[in-house]
């Protein structure tokens, strides 16, 4: 008997999730995930000043790396021409952080849970941006959909400066449904919105005590009509001014600051 | 009788300040400049398509543009080649605000007076998000020394999204002595540093009615020792947990939050 085409697709999504690599460049990323027992390491390509730069990491992951000439460093690695790679570049698997439920799931004494959903949000430089935001308030997890969102690149990487490494950055088929089993699990979904009545600050503090998933979308579109429709409710970042409009990373920053600490941390 | 050396250096750098041009590219960078009165424009060079699509701003601009081949775009203005100026390049004049006693000035109904001044803050996106963050959140000025730091280029006019051209955006020559012209005007000067002791939300409310001026250095090296000491307070911005760190424009944005809105806009 065939198997049915939904299994054929998701037994093939499988396969192909397995099998997807990520080059990791630059000292810094490269020594982050090398130090990272959770990171499956695929191979390592250094030049003879960057393996020196790594030696205690490279002898601690107990990897072999690939000594290549500085000349020729960018032949042997798939990195854009005039990425800053330092002689320096990792093959890894992404992060396999384990299950929506653990990941999200709160902890005694963390403070209110709280969890940031980007509906495709792209620019590796601000979703690594985000992913240092979200590990500095302590989000529990950033979430992404699988398609339109930024992938773990080397740019990702470096933008996220160690964050990647740390930080868990969930990707899941579809951001509504994930939206729906974070209210099942008891979450408040927040939406930003710059047209939204409501500011960030009174809607946190009309859910304060409950754990909270913030939604933002990209610059200019905003979030999609169904991550909207799916939203407990919709805030804004209250502007002083009549003009202008924050770049995401910042309003990121500024919505996990307002919901981890609403009496500013004192 | 021969001038004194400084008097000598300090026509020259006038003179070098009122030669300094700036490209600025992109559709959007080109028809902001193009709409804002106080741009000096020196010319305008744009592909046919371009001409289309910024034919209003252009007419209302009352400029002849020098309209090029496409394929040879690259090669009438100094751009680099990976830039994305889509067809349209901009000769200006850095924005004179004025002196930075009358743009810090109190204006009245406007809130707590913000300023915020970036120790050796180079790179360009976040300078770019800064302005944006800085003219969402009302702050009067960003200040920044005339060296080493980002200069209006284009890729700070395109990060900044409009905001170029009308946040104060201050270049002075000594950072320190700006401060104590500052807390001469008033100011209490609060400086961004991990290792305060006190929470950012704190410092702003234990000088809570007072004009503020937030100092923030760069990533890593932070705020440079002069600056440091010229602080009347040091604050930090409260992490949850032991690892990680702010991207310095979020860092920047989350100071600015935490300034214009201590009880969260509610």
């Amino acid at each position: 008997m065939r198997k049915p085409d939904w299994v054929i697709a998701k037994e093939r999504a499988k396969r192909a999730a397995a099998a997807e690599t990520v080059w990791l460049f630059g000292l810094h990323a490269v020594r982050d995930a090398l130090a990272n027992p959770r990171r499956t390491r695929l191979q390592l390509v250094v030049t003879k000043n960057a393996a020196d730069r790594l030696g205690e990491a490279i002898a601690a992951a107990g990897l072999t790396p690939r000594i290549v000439d500085t000349r020729k460093f960018a032949a042997h690695v798939p990195i854009a021409p005039d990425s800053v790679h330092q002689g320096a570049a990792l093959e890894v698997r992404p992060l396999d952080w384990g299950p929506l439920e653990e990941v999200c799931a709160a902890r005694p004494g963390a403070g209110r849970p709280l969890v940031l959903l980007l509906d495709r949000v792209t620019d590796p430089h601000n979703v690594g941006a985000i992913l240092r935001s979200a590990e500095v308030f302590g989000a529990a997890a950033v979430i992404a959909p699988r398609r339109h969102a930024a992938p773990e690149t080397g740019a990702l990487a470096k933008s996220a400066s160690g964050a990647l490494e740390r930080q868990p950055y969930l990707r899941v088929g579809n951001l509504a449904e994930t939206m729906d089993r974070l209210k099942g699990m008891g979450f408040v979904v927040i939406g930003l919105d710059g047209t939204a009545s409501e500011p960030i600050g009174a809607a946190l503090a009309a859910t304060a005590g409950r754990a909270v998933a913030l939604v933002l979308g990209a610059e200019g579109p905003g979030l999609r009509e169904r991550s909207r429709a799916t939203c407990d409710r919709l805030a804004r970042i209250p502007a002083a001014g009549a003009f202008g409009s924050l770049n995401v990373s910042n309003a990121a920053a500024v919505a996990l600051y307002a919901a981890r600490w609403p009496d500013g941390g004192r």
